[in-house]
């Protein structure tokens, strides 16, 4: 093997952790596994906020490791439905996939995810954009487990049905769905909060349902949703359980 | 303090774990301190069977640590709706309940769960008999998780709604709600196969399904629904992908 050849780092992979919902110690042995031994730490955040994922896992960053800072180029100022928006975004991704790839050759980077990354993660939108072999994916615990954990309530019991729906739907579309759910986890609660109040007024699941913010985080909290006034952050979940058959 | 009082141990709790899909490494740092420390170390199974949660931790057990195997009294020799069948669940559950919390104050036990403890979990039933100062759930990465990532394709994507049915609904619910979802998990696959593939391919989704056997286990198998025949393990879950809108 020749000197040069012998200096350039073995090719790695970009890998991606889903941390869980928040507590740190909730991250899987393996995703911890791959924090410890990386090179390149990449992570998404908006400008101006240190990001979600990146704040899971402050302390934990080994010394030697590079930080790599994916910036939104825009978060709510377009309208997400524009085709400008689409372009900036596809420009955005298309950027650090090649970066991510070009890390990977370089001996390996780890992409931080909150959550599990398949699960409305932001990485898919990279993961689509890199070769099949480059990546792997390590499933994290969902922020919904972390939630309704943080309820101390099981979430489905027997033959329950669970929906999972985004609070950016139309209020229709919302309403139908709580009406033939029997357990509910709303996510990307947030600014759509008096929307979804009203859906699940209408359809008599108000006063079943609860609100999670920042769940297993340090500033968790857990309340019933008509005890709840005024804004709610990002993050937050709407949880309703499932009652199933019960011995 | 007396010597009597030192010698007896501080009391401790019930702490249910969730380990995951499968894959050992995919429990949580959390899950693992707990496991590690356990004096008694609970699991279900089903009579003949090690059990899947034992299974998991295989090699794992801490030497000193007691095992308790809870092993249901009946599993499918009874209909499950009969009034025979629920009392005699109800009896073991509360029996196990009463074993549980006496191990709590000798110190703790800790009960094995596979995937999430309150998400469709058996656990469940325990910790509704439980007082609830005594118990404490550790989260943990859903099967499904660990399936979809194994397919290594995004489960949800921006507005996507995901549907969560067990296969053991009637072929009409099953196919009303497949026909409604943008992404679909099927859980408790096993013999209710057949009457699944049926109302899938009735909505149009049976070519994008895939099945996942035994996910992030050893002996994991990932395949498209059309490429499945005969049986399928009670480990089994099928999966729909939303596709969502893509920068
Ligand atoms: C873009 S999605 C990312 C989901 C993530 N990949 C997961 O597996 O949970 C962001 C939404 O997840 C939900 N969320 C995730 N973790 C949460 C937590 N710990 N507490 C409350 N909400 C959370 C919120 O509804 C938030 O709007
Ligand atoms: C009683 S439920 C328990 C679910 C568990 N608490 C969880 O969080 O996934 C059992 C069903 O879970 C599904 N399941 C759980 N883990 C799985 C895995 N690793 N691979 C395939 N199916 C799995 C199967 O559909 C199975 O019939």
């Amino acid at each position: 093997m020749s000197a040069q050849a012998a200096e350039r780092p073995a090719p790695g992979k970009v890998v991606c952790i889903g941390l869980g919902p928040g507590d740190p110690e909730l991250m899987s042995l393996r995703a911890h596994r791959h924090l410890m031994a990386a090179e390149r730490i990449a992570y998404f955040r908006k400008a101006g906020h240190p990001g979600k994922a990146r704040l899971i896992v402050e302390g934990m960053i080994p010394d030697q490791a590079e930080e790599w800072a994916m910036e939104y180029p825009v978060t709510t100022e377009i309208p997400f439905d524009s085709p400008r928006y689409r372009a900036l975004l596809a420009e955005f991704y298309d950027g650090w996939a090649a970066r991510l790839a070009a890390g990977a050759l370089r001996g390996g980077v780890v992409v931080l995810c909150e959550g599990d990354p398949f699960f409305y993660g932001s990485f898919m939108h990279l993961h689509a954009r890199l070769p099949a072999g480059l990546v792997e994916v390590v499933p994290g615990i969902p922020g919904m487990a972390g939630c309704w954990t943080a309820t101390n309530l099981p979430i489905t019991w027997g033959d329950d049905v669970l929906t999972v729906l985004p609070a950016t739907l139309p209020e229709d579309d919302l309403g139908r769905r709580i009406a033939d759910s029997d357990a509910l986890v709303v996510m990307k609660v947030g600014r759509n909060l008096e929307k979804l109040r009203r859906a699940l007024s209408r359809h008599g699941r108000l006063a079943d349902a609860w609100l999670v913010e920042h769940g297993t985080m340090r500033d968790e909290r857990v309340r019933r949703l008509t005890e709840v006034e005024g804004k709610v952050p990002y993050f937050s979940i709407v949880l309703v359980h499932g009652r199933g058959r019960r011995p």
